[in-house]
C-alpha cells in the first residue's frame, strides 16, 4: 500500500472514531443542551450523501467510513433528541 | 458536469456549513459544556490530514472542504477551550 493511501485511510479513521467521545459523553452526562440540533441534521444528510457517492463509486473506503460516521451520528442525533 | 461530480459537492458542501450552526450556537450561548474536547481533537487532526491528503493528490475540491472545516472546527476547538 502507498503512503498517500495509508494517509487516506488514517484521516478517514480519525474523522470516523472522533465521534465516539462525543456519543460517550452525552451518554454519561445525560445532557446535549450546547449540541447544535441543525448542525447533526445537516451533518447527517452529508454524510448519507457521500454514502450514496461512495456505492455509486463502489470505493469501498468512502462506504465504510461514511457508513460508520453516519451510525455514530444519527446515534447522537438521537441521543441529542432524547436529552436535549 | 456529471450527476456524480455535483452529488460529491453537495456532500462536500453539507458536511462543510454544517459546523457553522454549531459554531453560532457556542457563541452565542458562551457555553460549550456537552461538546466533547476530545472529539474537536481528533476530528481536527483527521481533517488536516485530509487537507495534506488533497494537497498531495492536488485535487481542488478534498483541499477546499477541508480547509473550511478545518477553519470551523478550530474556532469551535477555540470556543471550546476558552468557555468550557
Amino acid at each position: 500500500m502507498d503512503f498517500i493511501t495509508i494517509l487516506g485511510l488514517f484521516a478517514a479513521t480519525l474523522t470516523t472514531i472522533a465521534f465516539l467521545p462525543q456519543l460517550f459523553k452525552i451518554w454519561h452526562s445525560k445532557s446535549a443542551k450546547d449540541v447544535s440540533l441543525e448542525m447533526l441534521i445537516i451533518f447527517c444528510s452529508g454524510v448519507f450523501l457521500w454514502l450514496v457517492y461512495g456505492i455509486y463509486l463502489q470505493a469501498l473506503p468512502i462506504i465504510i467510513a461514511n457508513l460508520v460516521t453516519l451510525i455514530f451520528n444519527l446515534i447522537i442525533l438521537w441521543f441529542k433528541i432524547k436529552y436535549r
